[in-house]
């Protein structure tokens, strides 16, 4: 990842993170995170809107993923576009290692914490349209976003937390383990 | 519900949902809310901490909720249980066709969208212990939860647009879909 190493956009996100860690998110200002990157407070608004955002980067993550299911192979069913899309993203994204720090540094602040809500359902509503494409009857389209989010939330810590696997893997399996969680068990003598 | 529809708290609701519907949620005051449900402004934050808040209830039905599912049957596997409790909640929460008005005004306000994510967060959160505490395993809690959520919101928009149907029913329907939905489709001969 040599652009965001050295860009002044990873700058500011790998100084804000560990600004956050050692010192927490309410305490720390934009000006901090700024002079830590090297750079004035004027240029961190050039890259995000507010605090909150320093993690989240901008629309990138949800362009990527759009992206993604717009170029899909048109073999794939859309829900395996959209499994492949999820699955694939995260380590183009940013290293594992700052996700992991990341991850848990949103856990810890409510602020944060909202943010990352707001910004998964943006991307559930900038994924419908991709996913109408692909022939998913309307009606559908958000259910299917919402358990492939499901679906994805239960993989991401596992992975975060055990560096030999991959995302796709692990949500593959969180996908296998869906009809069971829903389907009432077979009935059996007690 | 002749107690919601009498005291104070009731007629707040209702009166905001009116104005947020007549003149927008931006464009109404906590004091005009008060004033139009015959109350001062003061009296609205003794039951509401804000003006999102107007159209949640508070806590109200997260507790009702956790209450449900710690003391559905025990005979109940954890997401019989879990299902049950969403899909009887909503009518007894408020009047269907409150519920409906209030849908539209909470789609049509990012601020509303905003609180109803964290709402929705705020109640996962809650369920958590209570599922545990039936033995579900803790790392496969959430994804129980999410899961049942994806459903919910499923069902929700058609049972608020279809009188003769109950939200359980149609969760029940949402639920069988859900293999499908991600399951990979059996091959054939293209």
């Amino acid at each position: 990842m040599p652009r965001w190493e050295s860009d002044a956009q990873g700058r500011l996100e790998r100084a804000a993170l560990e600004l956050f860690e050692t010192q927490g998110f309410e305490r720390t200002s934009v000006a901090q995170i700024a002079g830590a990157a090297g750079l004035k407070e004027r240029s961190f608004y050039r890259y995000f809107p507010d605090k909150r955002e320093v993690l989240f980067a901008g629309n990138e993550l949800e362009a990527h993923l759009v992206a993604q299911v717009e170029a899909a192979d048109p073999g794939l069913t859309p829900i395996e576009a959209l499994l492949a899309a999820l699955g694939t993203a995260e380590e183009i994204f940013r290293p594992r290692e700052f996700l992991l720090r990341r991850a848990r540094v949103i856990a810890a602040n409510p602020a944060l914490a909202e943010r990352d809500l707001i910004k998964l359902a943006a991307i559930a509503d900038a994924l419908a349209p991709a996913l109408e494409r692909r022939g998913v009857e309307p009606g559908k389209v958000r259910f299917m976003i919402d358990v492939v989010l499901a679906i994805h939330r239960r993989a991401m810590p596992r992975w975060l937390a055990e560096p030999d696997t991959t995302l796709a893997q692990l949500m593959a399996q969180a996908a296998a383990e869906l009809c069971e969680v829903v389907a009432p068990p077979a009935p059996t003598i007690r």
